[in-house]
């Protein structure tokens, strides 16, 4: 199933995610409505232009027409938020969303889910450190990765829509996985990375830092301005992969360690070498 | 004694970084000249006009006419260059460098300098992942950090020099650190930094890993691309210091995993929110 533009689309929760998917989307001419807390939120959308309707509660109207509903929300508040308005649904409705952990959610939704609607999971892996549809920009998604994790539940109709709904918001590369090798790989490179940026932060109380600061410093850890609410809560959804993931850079921390203390300058070369070699695989596709 | 522009300001070492030293120097309308071993590198100076005169072996007429000669080598041939030439240097030359690491290097040149030139030390902690004066910019001093490294052994005409250069070049914050503490900070700022980075890149054999890749990861290793004999070099003339910032960030990392495992949401919030606002003092100024 393709996603066409006589589909609408429903975005719950307008933060900088959910606001650039609606930028995206209103751009390639769909129809798109958002439901979100803040009232101030819902007007500014409508003011730009980038949703055509809008609530601040959830408005039955709204959730009944929508063919594809994108749950741009905490883990905690998706569940609920699930369970207290698929009723509202109406049949053949496919619902994504945008959590940065899929095991324990993937399985909790479907089972709970009605049968005659669809939950597909996806991961857009974009985002700033800044919050709000105020900064919200499709920009965002350029160059940038978005991976489906389907489990055996799903239909290949939803994971089609599911995927074309990345490619139509302009990520650069469409990838499925399983949910949990999803989080077996998200432990990797975001949830480990946060734990070493803001570990990088807190181990030193050395005074004026920043003043002998190099860009090396300041690029490991321009994700430790951290939302707390949110990425406790993603850490402990994913507390297994995540501490396991740690185990094992902890293991080559210490492999280093060694070539250090033994002057191994061959191996130090060496892991320098395959470092460098494996990091030109990383850089960022253009679109 | 301030660097007025009627000092000659020899630069030896042409590379990235002693290529942005004579961009900026000659915008300021310095007399500048360069000796470097690759003749091509000479030509391209030429060229662009950021040198007057340059030469690729070590020319008796640039060392002896030269008010200040910035050292832009390798640790290792930045003290046997010292060794070798310095009957060449007219009295009263100041001498200094660009090198990543402090304590070994200072003590060792001002011993054997003769005592009729003074070396006093810098370190421009700015720098790129590509290499060669074709890649050399003055844009890469802006909004950076400029440290001079006395020791005791310097005079306050020299120091005062040295930190003129620093703001001749444009950088945005010029300070003083003894060279102990200096690679105290820069074990951790820098040479820690890089460790992450290639444990991070080296860690995980996982195929197709870039695919499912964030900003996260892409910046964490950005500088992950590393000089191999550079860096092996610069880790071992510092290594008990690295060893111990290694050691602080571990223990770090260490309570972090206490915290997940035993489930700590406060404890795990608190330590983002500790992060977060440490982090926004690390911000880049503008100049």
């Amino acid at each position: 199933m393709k996603l066409t533009t006589d589909k609408k689309i429903l975005i719950v929760g307008l933060g900088l995610l959910g606001g650039s998917y609606a930028r995206a989307l209103v751009k390639k001419g769909y129809y798109v409505t958002a439901i979100t807390r803040s009232r101030s939120s819902i007007d500014y959308a409508l003011s730009e232009n980038i949703i055509v309707k809008g609530a601040s509660f959830v408005d039955p109207a709204l959730v009944g027409e929508a063919d594809l509903v994108v749950l741009a929300l905490y883990p905690h508040v998706l569940i609920d938020w699930i369970r207290e308005n698929q009723h509202l649904f109406k049949p053949g409705t496919v619902i994504t969303d945008v959590t940065g952990v899929k095991g324990m959610i993937v399985d909790k939704i479907q089972t709970m889910l009605r049968t005659d609607v669809e939950f597909i999971a996806a991961h857009p892996m974009a985002g700033r450190e800044v919050y709000g549809v105020q900064n919200s920009s499709d920009a965002i998604f350029k160059g940038a990765n978005y991976v489906v994790t389907p489990s055996e539940k799903n239909t290949e109709d939803a994971i089609e829509l599911c995927r074309d709904l990345g490619e139509t918001l302009g990520f650069a590369r469409v990838s499925s996985l399983s949910p949990k090798k999803h989080d077996q790989i998200i432990g990797f490179v975001s949830q480990l990375t946060h734990c070493i940026a803001m570990t990088l932060m807190t181990c030193q109380k050395e005074e004026n830092l920043q003043d002998y600061t190099g860009d090396s410093f300041r690029d490991l850890t321009r994700i430790a301005r951290m939302n707390d609410e949110m990425w406790s809560e993603l850490f402990l959804l994913n507390k297994d992969a995540l501490l396991h993931q740690m185990t094992l850079f902890e293991g080559e921390l210490n492999r280093l360690r060694c070539l250090l203390e033994t002057d191994d300058v061959e191996g130090l070369r060496d892991m320098m070498r395959y470092s460098t070699e494996r990091r030109a695989l990383f850089d960022k596709k253009a679109n």
